[in-house]
């Protein structure tokens, strides 16, 4: 069998995003990293913001945003117009050859909207199908995709998407061509046994020592999806899993917290 | 010398984008035409109504909006997050696989801060360059670009761009490649003798006739950039020039105003 080409998926969330210097500086490093890449961003406070602004009164349920129509249209134009584009100049100041993406462009990502026995999501899709053969043509000519965290039905409705599974769902796509490293960058050096100590991160976490974990309440309620994410994104072929802060991208010191199976 | 092969560029404009059921059934009738397409679409009045709910007042000169960073914002929104989206979605609905850009997607559009003696236009950009090799093979690979009136300058900087002059700019980029149409198409149905009277759509304007009735003063101050554009374009290798209501495309009746050398 032939060894695949190395790929580097990178998704970014609020800590980032909201801070203008950060986000620069991290898009510098990213510009940095060797092979292809894909880079998946969150949407941070600026959708919040806007919907106050405007007079909406967002609602959360278990971390996800209720989508109504007009919610809906305010995290279409920040994560797919405002965060994305800007993200993508940036790129391309730094000579990276980046194309902001939502799900609907090039059917790269389609979703089914959210169906749930008792909640009301709203406009929210979970990922049904990635567009793997036209994302490879894109990669290997040397357009670094930029993924907002926004899908569509196919029937021309858009939809609200985690960001988190967007990044595990195009790993694994990508998988069937290359050798995916997945990296989860968020504000902690990595997953840790005592949410208040920086220095008590897990270097690396298998399914056994998850399991103990969860059993014994160390990994709290917003990890578990995105562990359960990791593990899922591993069976279906990704390489290797890497949470942590953005540092770990450049820093070859830095500690962060390594998923395996 | 080798035929090339047909393609065609439409732009829209307001009147099409601010009414759902007309952009509906546009966005059906330009899925029906045939070979290879390219959109591009005006913002409408999306983007002042947003900029005015919060709180932003909008100020204009000669047809061409003031940006200031806070309008800046605005349109990005608007312009590549909300329209371009929803139209992308909407054509992947009707079998369109078309993916949605601004000008820094891909370095597809590079423009210049415009830099005036007297007016402050804020963060307008005048078009430098179309990255036509990129253009060319997403084209023939069954792409459908859909293209928003937003450029960048390759330092990072997004720009507002004017939508007719990005329009003229792709098809003059793209007529190296393709034997290109250019569709303009807006609330009526061709340039009028009498702008009171739909009846009296002139079909066919040659420079002389231009000349004449420029001198005549027949023609208003928001149509000459218009036609200054398209007879640069044709001058420049664009084949044909059609200007009129958007019904021209499927109506083999419709009248049209017909723009030739």
């Amino acid at each position: 069998m032939k060894n695949k080409n190395p790929l580097t998926l990178i998704k970014i969330g609020g800590n980032i995003i909201d801070n203008a210097a950060e986000l620069k500086q991290f898009l510098v490093d990213f510009s940095k990293i060797e092979g292809y890449k894909v880079l998946v961003h969150g949407g941070g406070k600026s959708a919040t913001k806007m919907a106050e602004s405007i007079g909406l009164v967002p609602q959360m349920i278990d971390g996800r945003r209720i989508t109504d129509v007009a919610m809906l249209d305010v995290v279409v134009m920040v994560y797919a117009g405002l965060i994305n584009k800007n993200i993508v100049a940036q790129l391309q100041a730094n000579n990276i050859n980046a194309i902001g993406f939502s799900g609907a462009d090039g059917n790269l990502i389609r979703s089914s909207k959210r169906n749930h026995p008792t909640i009301n999501y709203g406009f929210v899709g979970d990922v049904q199908k990635v567009n793997t053969v036209l994302l490879e043509t894109l990669v290997t000519n040397g357009i670094v995709p930029v993924f907002c965290a926004i899908t569509h039905d196919g029937n021309g409705q858009l939809l609200n998407t985690n960001a988190d599974t967007i990044a595990s769902e195009l790993a694994i796509a990508l998988s069937s061509f290359f050798d995916v490293t997945l990296n989860y960058c968020f504000e902690k050096p990595g997953v840790l046994f005592d949410a208040e100590d920086d220095n008590s991160v897990i270097e690396k976490i298998n399914p056994e020592l998850y399991s103990r974990l969860k059993a014994e309440k160390a990994i709290h309620s917003g990890m578990i999806p995105k562990l359960d994410n990791c593990f899922n994104s591993l069976s279906k072929g990704v390489q290797k899993i890497k949470i942590g802060h953005h540092r770990m991208l450049q820093d070859t010191n830095a500690v962060f917290t390594s998923i395996q199976l």
